[in-house]
């Protein structure tokens, strides 16, 4: 998963950039890029580490103009080098251009091998770096070459360019990526999350369209339906997990669909229990509307601890077998002697589920039924979340009761699909109302290559 | 505010020394330091910064030995400097000696000019660098030293010493800040919470007694009655703010007692409204209590940003004019249109009080009623809580209905002392029950030089 | 400038590398690069700044394999950029390639704005980049498509390819720049210059031929005569000024090639003076030569303070007209009331050498008679010399009675062109025994675009 | 060894004192540090490293005031420590007081343990540390409490201190250590050596006597004779080997001084031979009087590595026995089968001289006759220069003969202590012309404790 936030027309672009990625950075914590331009030329920096570990004072000031675009990025271990750290920059027939991508292509690795054997060559091994190529092989005038690149390339993305002059925005025929344009003044912002808007100061103005192609420049906006658009396939796990609580996508509020999510599940398999306890922070949302749905008090049953970054030196493996912990820590009085309600928003591999029972049992609870507002994760995700490949996913090798046993929880309930799609609460006619359903069925709404 | 953490007879003292102090990070963000003994001399790395910042893999290998103190360290603005983390090292005719101190000495400043004038030279700007002259003054053996300083020091201490053989640690005669002692196979721990205690995974032995003198060296525990105990009076703001929710302190837990404050200032101002929210994080737990007590869902009404560190550039004032605003985020969907019962800990200035009030209300809440679960806080701390002069605190200079005025809040009401005592519920015949409530009263518990 | 070091089979590449850029440091401050294979993958580490700053113990480790290439590099102010640092590592169909480079393409930017019209695109802004793109249209096998694209560059180049499994290097037709082989145990080093070869261990083989293509591979040396050879045309300033007294360029020791220089200058131009001095670090042996033919004293007239590098703050402006100065500062009791010879090694702008001769005037000495082993310098260098563009040049505005008045000498001499070239001593049957002399008399050996 | 430098009166002082110590830091390369005055508080930065490594731009602007003082420190191995750097600042009954020291005082570890059993702290393991407790003891008025302490203290010193209102200096009764003052505008520059009143434009007024005691304030200079002068006894290593040759010491300059001990031990020890090569960079100027007197021709036969600072990873181990080697590299073709002269300034333990004749025996020298300004030294110095023990001093356990055989020259002489004391020329009536021999004879100045 990446955020990308992109603004055009204030005079300060990267002050504003630096914020927005900032508020987008539980998208992304493996590096940030920022690139503005001043007009004439593109002026970027980019590095592994946390928007605050990437950028200081000084940082800022080399990055001049009134618009730029930035990017945060996840990867998964072993893949995390600076020279993947995005906005790419590059130079073609027409001048120099940055590119910024959250989602992921189905097709790149297929392109890649077509454009080598034509004699490209690539500095990165990112999905994104043949985004670039194409459109230097369509040449300029820009607009033109990115719409060539568009109707090449096959997947999820939402799309951010900055040239000297302008700025770009695309979106892909499916929506998979959340993507929404905001007005600040007389400028313009474009950002994964509405809370990047609200963090700014920025007016939501709309969402982007499914194929949706959009300048921004002196001229104004300019939209051109570059894809047809297929219906939307909204990647559930925004709902359920990625985004912020204080964002909205595609109109429904975070946090109220984890809310409904929560109610829903109790709905669905009700339990007798002393208390409600939300694992942090995905979680808690939708553990408080359990907590409505059923009456049960809510309860704060365990903390994160919020200093544990990237620098923190884990325990060595022989501490950690003496019961040295760290991240999440059980808070004792309210969970001792107590029947618990654990709602956690998904299960991927299993082991975190089945580490957090344990140490709620140390710590005294009685009993734990494991609530999840999401069905089994059964496929990996094509499309930017790293759900970790099949094998590995429990839900795809185990049936509810062994994952149960497993993790030691006292019951096990997995959100319905249906249940899943109308608690979130999306208005929208297409099939499951705009959701992409593809890891909990497998029916992926690409060609496969 | 500090934390201090201290490890006797254990391979990888310094290694959970580390984990000890970063579970401490909440008590002081300011500086982090360890220093180790390997039997024979004391080795030390200190500096300003986050624990994570301050340590790296490499550095806690140069600290050797079975046996280790720490301390992170909470300062007030602009007196920062490397020079006063802690903990100190000095040499004097005895060998070398560590100290790591949480609390505020009151006479500090008198013993400071006595001592100078006697030939001593300082090093830091710190109250706490007097103990090592005081010791030296005395000179070996160092229990004896310890104990004649002790005994000339006034105000808040828990103090933890390193020798090359051994830990010695104490508390004051009224026992104004927490020290928990614990066990850890064939080793000892002590630590200013129990959280620390858990993360490392020591079993929670007891808590130290007003006045305690305690050795912990090769011939294992020795508690000397070191100064005539004092009735108990541990910090209010323990409890209501200062410490970690997992943390027990004097056999309350701090997370029962928030939760119960809420409760208490539900049943002494109940309000109609339609849901309570919590400031994070400390305001959280008594805002679940209230929605308990009142029947009224608890509501995730506004996001912390959890990556707003120390080396986060903050927006130009300029930008902030522009509604450009970190930290607290409103979660809209979550409190527009409703009435608002707003839980925060206390109020001290009523600058950011003031700020959230207005934050929530454009984010569309339609009343906002503060509760907060602490009386007014009148008179500065004199025992190392750094509340602001006097001038400063708002509710030093107005009454509440100005301060409700001026916080822009529908209505206000402030816990009673009374109500803040019964409800924190601590077991202790002492006054107050072993509250201190000098900053609510006047009431000062030492003399005051 | 650059300085280019490779090696191959050795299991200590990356460490060897390091000792060999670290001897060629004096070839370039502005950039280091190691690129090293394991056989199976490329590993690389390239910042700007000088090679102890760039490399730390631990980035040596990452940097695995028996095989590695090396670069330093030098830039003109403004163009220093991380990014520009060598060597550059690419991806094409045939897998990855690094390349290091030393030398000027002539033809760089007709060649970039060709292949930008076919589609490619680029990251620096180095005449380097446009080589991979070169191998990368003809695809592998990587030998024919290194020989496709040397026959399309144009200009200075000694080049070092690593790739997965061997290395490559080459040279242009005139041999521009200087670049030897050597033996170590079963393994073959290249270096620009043999002392680079001498702090390894290894034994110098010969010098590469002019045109030739040379693999070092598994099945050992491999030499394809590539391009027709031209005649020799080495750069004269590799023996003025450029390259490390110890080593030696086509066989001729660079301090004897020095004192020689020296020694003819007197010869053309002798004096009557007290003692002769000599600008450090690269006038010394000439000074001592010009000594030991007239009879006069060699004098340690000036020092150079060791310490000045990049991170040393410059004095500010205001105190520089005070009178504060860095750098060289004079040894006054050796030069005040003497006639001095003056020995630099070329006058380029003639501000460099105008400041010294004040600075030794103000320290006394009595005449300052300025001897130059070398020609003015009349003309740019194309080749990879930043002699500063044609209007800076001193010597292509003034004659020389008007350089001696601006620079405040006494006398000023210049060796001659038919001197320098005899004294150097090369034994080479090419016109002008084989040095490059552009850059005194405009006669480019290279067609120039 | 160490450098100090104060300035006292000027708008840019920390400036300017970051300049006289860079000049300085042949001095010492352990640590660096400033101390500055604005005339109502101390302000200082030091650490372990090179000037230009300690030192940053911003660094510098947070030292302001008009005043300040600065050191470059040398320690042997092992005893590096961030702590130990200076001017060491504290705060007595007076104020705050900071002090910088070159020399070594005889009675620190005597005096040391008095302060320790009346009650002192020590943060350091510096000799140093002694005289701000010896201050602190006596307090107020600071010149008075200065008086005192240095009747106590024994040994060699050149002393800076700075107050918040002004610069006091102070020598040894003996003068074992340079000092001067100069002159800069309105105001006034101490320097451990005359370069560094250079270095900043001040013109040298006078060095400062033995026991001499120097006020620098907004009233003047004020010198006050506060010890006994015992006859001047200044290192000879001063002139050997220690200073900057554009220095003067006591009127005579450094580099003449160095010529003429070459010149006498051409008298004391003509040889037949064809060249005379000085090790860098001490032994240079010797050969080349050498050379002089003996009609020889002086030869750059080896080179100094610029670029082998504190931060270059040495080759390991396993390489060094492969032959790889580092620092000085010899010039092959100018030693190759020649006789020669080589003249380094001393020989303490014997390796590094063994090292070199086997390494210029190995490029092809025919004989070497190693010649050494100064006598054998034979005992340990007590008074700033580490000279290693006396075990390990190589003409305290052997005799000329055997050293020879051990470093492997053809021939090997000393200058004898007369001809040392001679050939330096100072003009001084005092034993020995001023001299201390103390590491050739054992005939120590001071009483030893």
């Amino acid at each position: 998963m990446c955020g990308v936030f992109g603004i055009f027309n204030h005079p300060n672009a990267a002050e504003l950039t630096y914020l927005g990625i900032h508020a987008l950075q539980h998208r992304g914590q493996e590096s940030a890029g920022i690139c503005s331009s001043d007009g004439e030329r593109l002026h970027v920096h980019r590095s592994t580490g946390l928007v605050t570990e990437v950028f200081s004072q000084a940082q800022q000031h080399q990055l001049p103009g009134n618009m730029a675009i930035g990017h945060v990025r996840y990867t998964t271990a072993g893949e995390s080098d600076h020279l993947n750290a995005q906005p790419l920059v590059f130079r073609y027939s027409g001048g120099q251009v940055a590119v910024a991508h959250n989602g992921n292509l189905v097709n790149a690795q297929r392109l890649r091998t077509q454009l080598e054997r034509q004699g490209s060559i690539f500095q990165t091994t990112t999905d994104t770096e043949v985004i670039p190529h194409l459109i230097a092989r369509t040449g300029p005038p820009i607009l033109n070459a990115v719409q060539d690149a568009l109707r090449v390339i096959e997947g999820a993305f939402a799309l951010l360019f900055l040239t000297e002059s302008g700025l770009i925005t695309a979106q892909d025929s499916r929506g998979f990526r959340p993507l929404s344009l905001g007005k600040l003044g007389e400028g313009w912002v474009v950002a994964s999350e509405t809370c990047a808007l609200d963090i700014v100061g920025a007016e939501f103005v709309r969402d982007l369209r499914p194929g949706e192609l959009l300048t921004i420049s002196a001229n104004g906006l300019e939209s051109t339906p570059c894809l047809a658009p297929n219906p939307r396939a909204i990647c559930s796990f925004e709902y359920i997990y990625f985004a912020r609580p204080d964002s909205e996508i595609n109109g429904v509020s975070v946090h109220d669909a984890r809310k409904s999510l929560g109610r829903r599940i109790f709905e669905e398999s009700p339990v007798e229990a002393d208390v409600v306890v939300g694992v942090p922070d995905s979680g808690i949302a939708s553990a408080i509307g359990y907590a409505e749905a059923s009456g049960l008090p809510y309860e704060l049953g365990m903390m994160k601890n919020r200093y544990v970054g990237r620098t923190f030196i884990q325990p060595s493996q022989e501490l950690r077998q003496q019961g040295v912990r760290m991240k999440l820590s059980p808070v004792r009085s309210a969970i001792a002697g107590k029947r618990l309600v654990l709602v956690d928003d998904s299960i991927v591999r299993g082991t975190t589920s089945g580490r957090i029972v344990r140490m709620l049992k140390d710590s005294g609870a009685k009993e734990i039924h494991l609530r999840i507002p999401s069905p089994p994760i059964t496929h990996p995700c094509l499309y930017g979340i790293d759900t970790a490949r099949r094998k590995e996913l429990i839900a795809a090798e185990y049936d509810v009761p062994a994952i149960q046993e497993k993790i030691g929880a006292d019951s096990l309930y997995f959100l319905s699909a249906e249940g899943m799609v109308e608690a979130t609460g999306r208005a929208d006619s297409s099939p499951n109302r705009g959701h992409c359903l593809a890891c909990f069925n497998g029916d992926y709404p690409t060609p496969i290559s």
